[in-house]
């Protein structure tokens, strides 16, 4: 097992990577305060960890108790959040209570913003159980959920307690969520670790595949990433807005899409290809660079291209309601060079066009 | 008009007490950020302040939308919270947008929840138009919305850039409202302030009348107290609990009733009797005490028992989804003397038996 810490300080919290964790009663144990246990999963990834993980607290004597919410990004609405303080009221649990995020990502932004708005905030703890949640949503303190009208609107920065981060729990992800993972798995290579994107574009075949140690290594590598962004501007005041490379463009596929139909992984994966293609438009990368990334993600099968289906016009209208605008301008993660990312708002909107153009 | 501070480091912010305020753009201008607003009222309060501060922003080329939410307690759940994202969302408003509470305690809680959470957190400015959200509510960043098995049970702590108290607004405040205000001005008295209690024994007649200067001294000395506690332990670990007086009771009071049917000014005054009754119960406070505040409480124009219709169980079912409850012990705050309030949980079940059923 290998540790790594998010230095937040007082809310710093240690990242554990390691095999057949989820049971580990004695490593949870140290993380919950109280007496009460509430945990939040999904209906798929109940039927093979619930109950294990359940019997594991339940001997260490925590008052247990558990919400299974239906699974899919379509459900990650203030409705659904709802039935965590449903249960979490009729269970009688007070601020004492600590909350087990035991999922993916959804799983995770949900029950995070419920536990920081549960009587104004209770502890909770991410275990995570696909490859995206375990290298990006469970680190950060990133919290919420989205509204009809654009993805992740309403949440909060609310860190937890503890992230485990059970290796072993990669082998039940069917093959789509795994490439959704490695979307943002590439992401910090393009961004932040040159030496990274090198590697992973000798392994990419053994990550999808599922090789073990080299699934390890993407998601300590990426957790380390993530943590050093983190820790530098929790906030997201300044630099850790490059953590959204292509995401300002696949959020606007996934609001148009309908919640569900790509997964998030899937819209970052075309969405790093456009904000790539974009920065080359706009004379930053060089064609052969932007090749090689894109040719990165096609091998992780993720799409390349955003929906037929979507107008230019429509881009603009949902890029635009996007949590980087500000005061009207448009603001994207744009790419210098393979490693190092910016963010700007000076964006050529006819480079923008024909961006959005290309890339359908 | 007067400024008092709520020292909190870098979330410490003015509350401005004074006559025709709301109107005051170069005031407001200097807590708003960026140049989008969002003024979030109730359709009662809209009728008479909306328009003027509107005008008022519109004069200094702020972009200026309004959300009007249904007027009442009964409306402040996660439903009514999601018309203000509605709004936010349909204007397209970003991280830059400050929004404006402009009501009682329940637009207050709403609009300050809603901007806690909108993009994850943007700038609001309370302006309280009754006297218990002048008092009480809009200070010291509690915000949230009620669960129907419990109030306030959703929420956060988030400050305000700036408190702006008109006390020209309780001009056109309904009878029944300034009592409920008045409950919260007497439980400083009795928590922490006996000088100011004395105050009011011979001054309730002029606060009840509403005497200008009377209500203006109420408003400083109580926000004066509350930003003292505050500034101790803003996120309630211990001293803090000592406000939530009568609140305990109180909530089960509302709950059982139905939100909105009793005011939460009345649920306070009937809870803070009750609370003075187990307090004498308890051999805390002499039977002239409670006689005394009582009567204070009484000339308010309050209720100083529980409905009949309320059974013990119920009360004891109610009040142990409190928030103050710890690992299943109920924590109520009780009064050692005028003046002087605690919390405890070594609470004697007899004694509160005989509380609930003496109290009705």
């Amino acid at each position: 097992m290998k540790t790594l810490t998010v230095d937040l300080g007082e809310r710093s919290y240690p990242i554990f990577i390691g095999t057949n964790l989820i049971d580990r009663a004695d490593l949870l144990a140290e993380y919950i305060g109280g007496q009460q246990v509430c945990i939040v999963t999904n209906d798929t990834v109940a039927k093979i960890y619930l109950p294990m993980l359940k019997r594991a607290l339940g001997s260490r004597e925590f008052e247990v108790q558990s919400v299974v919410l239906p699974d899919g990004e379509q459900y990650k609405n203030l409705d659904t959040l709802n039935l965590i303080f449903d249960e979490l009221l009729k269970s009688r649990f007070n601020r004492t209570v600590t909350v087990i995020a035991l999922g993916g990502g959804v799983v995770g932004d949900m029950a995070g913003f419920a536990s920081a708005c549960y009587q104004r905030g209770v502890s909770f703890i991410q275990i995570p159980t696909t490859l995206l949640s375990m290298v990006d949503s469970s680190v950060g303190g990133k919290t919420g959920v989205n509204h009809a009208l654009g993805k992740n609107m309403i949440g909060a920065f609310y860190q937890p307690q503890a992230v485990v981060a059970d290796v072993a729990a990669l082998k039940t992800l069917p093959a789509r969520e795994l490439s959704a993972g490695v979307a943002e798995v590439i992401k910090y290579g393009i961004i932040c670790d040159y030496d990274f994107f090198v590697w992973l574009e000798a392994n990419i075949d053994r990550v999808m595949a599922g090789d073990a140690n080299a699934l390890s290594y993407c998601i300590e590598r990426s957790c380390d990433n993530k943590a050093r962004v983190v820790a530098q501007d929790e906030r997201e005041g300044g630099i850790r807005a490059i953590l959204n490379l292509g995401h300002t463009f696949g959020h606007a596929i996934e609001t148009a899409q309908g919640y569900g139909n790509w997964l998030h992984g899937e819209a970052v994966g075309a969405g790093m290809v456009m904000a790539l293609d974009l920065s080359q438009r706009m004379g930053l990368i060089c064609e052969a660079d932007l090749a090689r990334a894109t040719s990165l993600i096609e091998r992780a099968n993720l799409p390349v291209a955003a929906p037929e289906n979507m107008s230019e016009s429509q881009f603009i209208e949902l890029m635009s309601v996007d949590k980087k605008v500000q005061d009207g301008r448009l603001r994207l993660v744009l790419v210098k060079q393979l490693g190092q990312a910016f963010v700007t708002s000076d964006i050529d909107r006819d480079l923008l066009s024909q961006t959005i153009n290309a890339c359908r």
